[in-house]
């Protein structure tokens, strides 16, 4: 029986990223929580922050409190049934910060940790209980970005550039050069929406010549496209983007993205749309599949519902005949390990997953025993049980109280542009 | 890890139910399995029986010696990849007997069996392993059938005839009487597809005259009816098979189905229809879903690939706007808990399930104890670990005995007609 559940919200330092949303602040917003049963077991969990979040997990404690972890189902039933039925898309908020998911991205923080806990006390990692392992490692793509100089943090809480100012496309392909040196990934994802689309273009053409085919692409503009500007880099990159690549959500709305669709196949261009604006629950894949709007559905399981909700996801998009591949937020060590048991407890992942996790710090992380290594791109699950790490509680705790120190209480990447970049500067869709 | 795995055939005493297949055999076939691990754990499950079976389960045995019965995911990558691709539809072979679906059905049976081991090693109930449970009892319907006289079994080994000849519609009536008093069942249905369908007609209009509305139905005649004749029917009872009924199979072929839906829809008659003939595996359910063909599926924990099957199954029809319900074949007790789990920890399961446990006799029941308790017509899930239930090892080996004495090798309804009832006895489909 679950007797404590705590609620952290967390800082941590992050360099000043691009997208279409605008730019990353110096600090993303986590939340770990933790929940202790009264046979002496904790596990924990790592969801999105800010007060949006706050506000749900307390909403949701009393429901937990008290409740035998193993069910799951039940606390769905009560908690999730009244979630609301609004626009949960991701085309004007970013992920983590659209109240219309808020319920379902608490019950997924409680599942981890309560599935955390089932694993210490059956001595088994995650997803062995959860039919078992597809794969041993989860693979994780190369999530390039255009970004500014700095590492992210500020003042004397700054943290090292370790890739330097990225916004050419020469300096992306720097970038990717040495992220790969470092991590070993086999697949590469770009972060596009920020620059004209002919240099974006050419990005992914440099990244192509430097890496080969060997190395599938995939760009990401979030809906800065029109339908026209998005069949234009379509047709040009139709080449690029092929052979395990994608091009994910070019364009605002189921609408826009079928359109593009229907011309780029008109034009012989198969290349496959991914989405996780536009399709964000298990209402928008039938919809999305039917007017052939996405081919390859991002899961997280954060928004998405939990663990077992990625699960359910590869088995719809099996039914249907979609790809799966996983989204990604800024993350720290214990939300990777989340992405991990879901990709290796998801038969159907067979694309590598986002991870942000590259742009994080050792100095940020809540491990015990500091950051997770990669192993050729891939995360390897823990021989150890629940989700296969020890948190460090005072360290969360001094990221606790920088969290209150500091006046983010929410993700707003288009403030951060004005700030820095353009007093003027509005999120205009289509930008291009 | 497992290290034994025992394949018992049983045979089991059956009254001469009637069906659009034919007649039921004195004695139905199953198969027992036993997994026994290195830590002294052991596991059982039930499955359909017969030579077809036991070859499944002779070939799957290579693969499951030496498993972790955690890395179930594994074991179905590398077993059911082999699945054939042919025709996995009932509409001329009985559940249970088509050899396109006979590694998905072993398969099953192992995944059953390894979460008893897995239930007794954590101390926890099956469904608490699979989620936990969205309700603590699994409501099952009352599953009447036209039938001959007998009770099962044949010359000293018959068993008593409980419920006598019921080839009229009033018997039918008498059946169900009985069968709710001594079950306590909620919904009521029937094996159709025997009688000139005025009779069937009549038998489910008396039921609801006795019974009223608080008790739904369901009338199943495994396609033996034409189009017009299903959508006759269909009109006919409109009033009756609405409120929680549907109308199951009525035609065979999803282009059928769909037809029958179109009329009653034409007609203004918004009788659900649900099958387990033209949809029998997660291929099947978008095109019937796409077609309007079939509006509520019935699941199966054996046919379906197991208990996580069946709650992918639900996840789909869920996205799917689909009602899911269960099938039943004759089982004993150790299925019946197996359908227990999987109603339990399918939170999509709307429908009371199929159970053919009334037509059973305690001789023959493989439990220590003897045959489940209903509770209003449901199981309570046993507050014990794994599926809940010791089986009766002494008493498999009994069964398995007279199975090897019998000729029965596979269900052949037909053959029971041609013996008993008409010797120029054929499935004709339509019949009627």
């Amino acid at each position: 029986m679950i007797k404590d559940f705590r609620i952290h919200p967390v800082a941590v330092a992050d360099p000043p990223l691009r997208s279409s949303y605008g730019r990353h602040a110096p600090y993303a917003l986590r939340t770990v929580i933790r929940l202790d049963t009264t046979d002496g077991i904790s596990g924990a969990a790592e969801a999105h922050g800010g007060e949006g979040s706050l506000a749900a997990f307390h909403a949701l404690r009393e429901h937990v409190l008290g409740m035998d972890p193993f069910a799951l189902h039940r606390l769905w039933m009560r908690w999730g049934a009244g979630e609301s039925a609004g626009d949960r898309s991701q085309t004007w908020l970013v992920p983590g910060e659209n109240p219309n998911d808020a319920r379902r991205r608490a019950f997924a923080a409680v599942e981890a940790a309560c599935l955390d806990i089932i694993g210490k006390a059956v001595g088994r990692p995650v997803c062995d209980l959860l039919g078992g392992r597809a794969r041993d490692a989860a693979p994780f793509s190369a999530y390039l970005f255009y970004k500014h100089g700095g590492g992210g943090g500020e003042g004397a809480d700054a943290r090292e550039d370790e890739y330097g100012e990225c916004l050419t496309p020469e300096a992306i392909v720097r970038q990717c050069r040495q992220m790969i040196a470092r991590y070993g990934f086999r697949e590469i994802k770009l972060k596009g929406g920020v620059l004209e689309p002919e240099l974006e273009i050419e990005t992914i053409r440099l990244l192509r010549a430097e890496f080969g085919p060997g190395f599938p692409l995939r760009i990401d503009p979030n809906c800065a496209w029109s339908v026209e500007t998005s069949v234009r880099v379509g047709l040009a990159l139709r080449e690029e983007l092929s052979g395990g690549g994608y091009l994910e959500d070019p364009t605002a709305g189921l609408d826009g993205m079928a359109e593009v669709r229907r011309r780029l196949l008109a034009a012989g261009a198969g290349i496959p749309l991914a989405s996780n604006v536009a399709v964000t629950g298990f209402e928008d894949v039938v919809p999305a599949w039917r007017d052939s709007a996405v081919q390859i559905v991002l899961s997280d399981p954060h928004y998405w519902g939990g663990i077992r909700a990625v699960q359910r996801l590869g088995d719809l998009c099996q039914a249907l005949g979609l790809g799966l591949s996983m989204h990604s937020n800024n993350h720290l060590g214990l939300s990777l390990l989340i992405m991990a048991h879901s990709c290796c407890a998801t038969p159907a992942m067979e694309f590598a997953c986002d991870t942000h996790y590259p742009w994080q710090h050792e100095e940020d992380e809540i491990l015990v025993g500091g950051r997770l290594r990669f192993e050729n791109g891939a995360v390897r699950i823990p021989d150890r049980p629940g989700l296969g790490a020890e948190v460090d509680w005072d360290q969360v705790a001094r990221l606790e109280e920088k969290y209150w120190k500091l006046p983010y209480r929410r993700r707003d990447d288009a403030e951060e542009m004005r700030k820095h970049v353009d007093p003027a500067w509005k999120r205009i869709l289509p930008r291009w």
